[in-house]
């Protein structure tokens, strides 16, 4: 029978298992004391049940050692998958950790990341890209519409963001490393410019959204920038050389790693759950 | 010599004298200890000093008695007018009272309610739509993208908001009175309904917002919500016919007045200041 | 029994039957060898049969005498309403002439003007829109993509033209009288003028396009035209002062009313059923 | 002196040398009898000059023995470019061949194929989607507002295309066969079906617009498409599994190949100017 249990993890899982739950049978288990903005109907069990499928939280681990389970008082193992999945059943992880993907493989159980799917790395851009915008109306007291907005990068995060604030009328300029992605930019109603010429064209912008998990600003770009200037990091704390200096100049830095847990876990769970249905779904037709 | 005082006021009429500036000599006046997200150029005067033009705030006076001076320590009167405008010169105000506009005619003045014009209206849309935008990715736990929105009401304010849901991904649906209105809104890319179907389908909504000033939300309509929307008031107090009633449903209700001040203070005095620009241009081609 | 007869019209007439007859009994008649570019469901009669309501073409008449029916051999003489329509049912037709509305008086038929309605006219501004696009599609030797386009106007036609041009990538600017219109066309992503500033700056647009059925192009804005100019007029033939004198400057000049009924009769046809549709919702709830 | 030679081509080579004529000294060579619907201002030689850089057209060769040169009465042979290009310059050709690259080889020039850049196919993207887009509003007797179009596949044409229909309003899916890329078309505003759903939902679409360059509608797939469904192919005549069986069904086919240069000569010309100013900005920095 095709079940599964939900494993610890954040809100996330108890609306990925809300999600699923249309379709299979679900549990919830390593959640109590749930504040839940939206009701749900998925049971949340007190004790562990075997089930066909257990999915674990994003991340599975946050030490290598134990399951992630921050809404649980006790301490999880991950020897308690022998207990929750059934012989030849399959362990679905948010990132996988040595511990985790050894223990399946010794005890036959398939063993899915599903935050290596392309898919779920897309479609989680949307809620990362709404925090952004919520982050950016609230430090700024200038509207978005005819803000001059300058987005680093031109992944998964950079095209999502160009389009939800050219559609709010920001004048945005993307600085891509490829000719192409130039191209692209200026497709979706963008200036572009080459990363190369950063320094020379900081000055003009209102704010900045790095999406580029490197370091690109240096002490001369950074002192070409605005003391006004709001500065959103989407990719990592390392895209400025120095923390301290950039915050000397009186530019108002906020790091924001991880938003789509934080800001749309309704969200983020079913993104998920579509993701374990594809996988499904793939497997099926293989 | 076509200069102007800015004489009290939020932080919008400080943003309206910096964007002024750029253009005419512009002079602030009734301001105090004031934190600015963004520096400005316009000298801020200790003592008024008389000019061509006097522009007060929005609003001119909150009693009817006195000019509004939220960041000043003393009361102003109608009567510093005296003292700020030259012969002839003209009073601009947002929104006129009574005492204001006898004091122009009796000394000659021109008066004028840059409140009044339609353009401003139109333009304060953006800021209160952004504002009610942060408030729903706040509030909510799904992305916009995706998320049931109903907008009630047709008007400035329904225009915009539509255009900013529809283009953050939102499935949203109009409820108007006018099928013209009706068809506007699917051209706009969202489904409509007549306001007269409001009851019937209020159930699959996660949001309203609504942008009508008169009751329209009674008993039977607010049964019908799910106890997880989200409310959103852009209009007035008014559209809940008990709003009491409407809480003890459970249904987190918003009611947003005055957005463009909060939200967007410097965009919301450009927008004051484009006003004034116009005006002064219509007033030479005549 | 709530019954209508389709009589005379072009295809739109046709198109119109076949999505009311969805909902109601219909039928055509005055449509002879149809060449149709969907096949259609709705009887198609050669003799008239009596209904309950009859609708008859846009427009109902061409010349104020005899019915408007392009696709028929014969004469259609307005008294025919007394062998189509029942005792106290209702004539709808595309613009009133005063025998048939005055024929109706007499014999205590309701009569209803549906295109006087204001949904009518906005929905069919977009096949007109439509029709203008692919028109500067087939004209001009660049993309619309970049291409820099005036657009004089800014009513129905106006609002849905420069949603289109600016979503396929235009440089849009509107030239407009109202300062709110004004404000609208940049919340649209426009840049706007006011209308009497046309002169100075009709140099450096590739196309432009009027909505305004009034004389606004003279001889000094036509001689600041490019002769590579693309030159559609949706409203009128009224637009430019002098037709011979703009064709000699070279300039590309392309008069385009009725569009709807040209480009997409499928769509203009079932505009017309919707209008109905609503027209008869209306008389119930009152 | 960084000066180019335009040699042959089609009008596209013309607009590109129009574009280049703006940052460097450029002539045009191999065309004649010209008939052009915006004037230009590079000199059209009668005889071949030496130049540092000599651009061919796009293709270079239709025949692999001569250079492409459709507007030119006589053969021209690829060992012109020793009449044509200064020691040590550089040829760029639309497509290499191998007698042209070998005698670049031979001589010392330096030999650039501007059609392999990336960055030139994105942005032909755009005329060739603006060219499908004036076909589908040409051949249907609907709006595309509202139109059910399916799109087959979600590389560069299909990425533009989707953008571009669904600003006009049409309901769009789009078929792919991966999961992320059923993502992005989502987040575009459009529904997905994986590849492998085809036959099960074609019933539904007014038009299907092809960019999968192989062979994935069989017979099985043709017979569930409607009699009325306009067939557009973009990408290969290989699409379909046999011409005659489609047509034979009343489906109206329409091969639409090379779109660029044939619908808007003047934007693809650009686009080839702007590659080429590209390759000269990397080589400058390298």
């Amino acid at each position: 029978m095709n079940n599964f249990l939900f494993l610890g993890g954040d809100l996330r899982s108890v609306y990925a298992a809300e999600k699923l739950n249309e379709r299979f049978d679900c549990f919830i288990y390593g959640q109590e004391n749930l504040w839940l903005p939206t009701p749900i109907q998925t049971p949340v069990l007190r004790e562990v049940t075997k089930c066909r499928n257990l999915v674990l939280g994003l991340p599975s681990s946050c030490d290598g050692e134990t399951i992630n389970a921050p809404n649980w008082n006790e301490t999880i193992y991950p020897e308690i998958i022998l207990e929750a999945v059934e012989n030849g059943g399959t362990v679905f992880a948010g990132k996988a950790f040595e511990k985790l993907s050894s223990l399946c493989e010794k005890h036959g159980f398939k063993f899915i990341d599903y935050f290596a799917r392309e898919e779920l790395a897309v479609m989680n851009a949307i809620p990362t890209v709404e925090g952004a915008i919520e982050i950016l109306m609230r430090e700024s007291s200038s509207t978005i519409y005819d803000m001059s907005v300058l987005v680093t990068g031109f992944g998964r995060l950079g095209k999502v963001l160009i389009k939800r604030l050219v559609a709010l009328g920001a004048q945005v300029t993307v600085a891509a490393r490829k000719f192409s992605d130039m191209s692209w930019a200026e497709i979706g109603g963008c200036k572009s410019m080459h990363i190369s010429e950063l320094e020379a064209n900081l000055s003009r912008f209102d704010a900045v959204i790095n999406t580029i998990p490197a370091k690109i600003f240096f002490e001369k770009e950074i002192k070409k920038m605005s003391p006004c200037l709001i500065f959103i990091d989407l990719a990592s704390k390392l895209s400025v050389f120095d923390k301290a200096f950039i915050e000397r100049q009186g530019i108002k830095v906020l790091w924001e790693l991880s938003l789509p847990g934080r800001v749309a876990p309704v969200t983020a769970g079913r993104v998920i759950a579509d993701t374990i249905l594809n996988i499904i779904a793939e497997t099926r037709s293989d």
